[in-house]
């Protein structure tokens, strides 16, 4: 997916958010903001709006010197849904379709997404888990379900911290049903906003597992161009790729592969490029399937 | 008052919701929005906000060749406001406070602003004047009125058109109780977004009764570097100037002369600067008098 000119006047609150969220110092808000406006008023429009991401964080983290400004956050909620998971976990045992309820608890852990809004918090995560139980879900859970059942090579990214013990569950769904040779996790090699890491992998209880496969980036999303050469090699390999979140969606949208995005689709934007509203419950198959 | 970070975004979400107002060309829309970014990330933050809503809309005018892109608007708000009229002036008469209820509804009125939204209708004019007339008015209607009755040199800086015709109503029941030699409004000289030009002023009824005072500049608000020599003569010989709508208090909040504000705090940013909730009520002293 582009960039819109709609995702410029975003970027740059994003920006002014995510700096006042890392640090109290004015001079250094000032300094990141009037960077980033400099940046978006120069953008290839043809860039996934990630990579635009990549650079405000990138930024935040060389001028404030933290290397990981999202690390408290993201324990905080591996914890918060660590908290969740016999929940969740029994709420899939008892469904009458458990890889449609693990879907629908998936796509709501997606509502931790510190790039979205900083303002996240437990009460958000709740009311997003009961909503995501009742309301439509846009697209095939049959189409994935058939796919998943003829991969032998899948691989899921992730997406946040948090977030990632609710995959957990659909990955733990998943691999009852499918007869694949191997699955593999992947993450983000360096912190980026609460993006998941190989920490936050194993924080959620994935190590040991199923291989964790860190992508050699530091962009919020899959910014294929940016990823190591043996991640390309195992995207361009598996038979099945299941992308969580906005940020996958909005890098791997034209992708020639064959990828299942599971996202709650939350800007305007982006759900305009879906065809839904926004806060649409999505498992939507890519171009490339 | 100064220009702040918060500001920056606003400037670009604004922009792009102007452009797209004025011209559906998707290539002007990404040129003025990329000039604007340059610019926002450029901005001397001593400056007020309006310098910018100066260059922007300059910067539209110039890129579609339109030299008044909001006269239609203008126009239609106009004829709106002048339906009302017979309406608001009998409220006015029947008020057990004239003055404080004509306040009121020139405060309603500064809801015409499409600086700040592009989405005004017929509907948030009504429903605004029914709010103003009932929520709390936050300042000193007992100050102006004192101010009103010793002043012998007035200036009305009028806002926007539509609004005019709700300042009308103010300015002719303070015509009532002051005993001024002289009483003037103050127009922008130039077309910018929907601000009240000497047309707008005839279109109210203003002109013939009243000196139209045109100020000489293009920005949305009174900067008065940008103003003419005389009209800073004679703004600096008011003793009393009632300045109305946001963009006069963002000019003129720290001028050293006695400044009456009469306007709704529609951003944050504004209510942050008054000490009031958005949405407030205010008739407000300024700092020199």
């Amino acid at each position: 997916m582009r960039t819109y000119l709609d995702c410029l006047p975003c970027f740059v609150r994003q920006t002014l958010e995510a700096v006042r969220f890392v640090t109290d110092d004015e001079a250094v808000h000032a300094e990141v903001l009037r960077e980033i406006l400099r940046a978006a008023g120069e953008m290839d429009l043809h860039m996934a709006p990630p990579a635009m991401g990549q650079h405000i964080h990138r930024l935040i983290r060389q001028v404030t010197g933290n290397a990981d400004p999202y690390r408290e956050v993201k324990q905080r909620f591996n914890r918060l849904a660590l908290d969740l998971y016999p929940d969740l976990a029994r709420r899939v045992a008892a469904a009458d379709d458990p890889l449609e309820t693990a879907l629908r608890l998936a796509i709501a852990g997606n509502i931790i997404d510190f790039g979205v809004s900083a303002s996240v918090d437990e009460q958000a995560v709740a009311e997003t888990m009961e909503r995501a139980l009742r309301d439509p879900l846009v697209g095939s859970v049959e189409t994935l379900r058939q796919a998943a059942i003829e991969a032998d090579d899948v691989l899921y990214l992730a997406d946040n911290a948090g977030e990632i013990v609710f995959d957990r569950v659909l990955i733990e769904t998943l691999d009852q049903t499918l007869d694949a040779d191997r699955l593999a996790v992947g993450v983000k090699s360096e912190p980026v906003i609460n993006d998941a890491t190989a920490e936050d992998a194993e924080a959620a209880g994935l190590a040991g597992r199923w291989e964790i496969l860190e992508n050699g980036s530091d962009a919020p999303g899959t910014l294929l161009e940016t990823c190591s050469p043996a991640f390309r090699d195992r995207f361009a390999a598996a038979d099945l790729v299941i992308a969580k979140g906005q940020g996958n969606y909005e890098t791997l949208s034209e992708a020639p592969r064959p990828v299942f995005f599971v996202l709650m689709a939350k800007c305007p934007v982006i759900a305009g490029h879906l065809g839904c509203e926004v806060g649409s419950l999505i498992v939507r198959q890519g171009a490339g399937t």
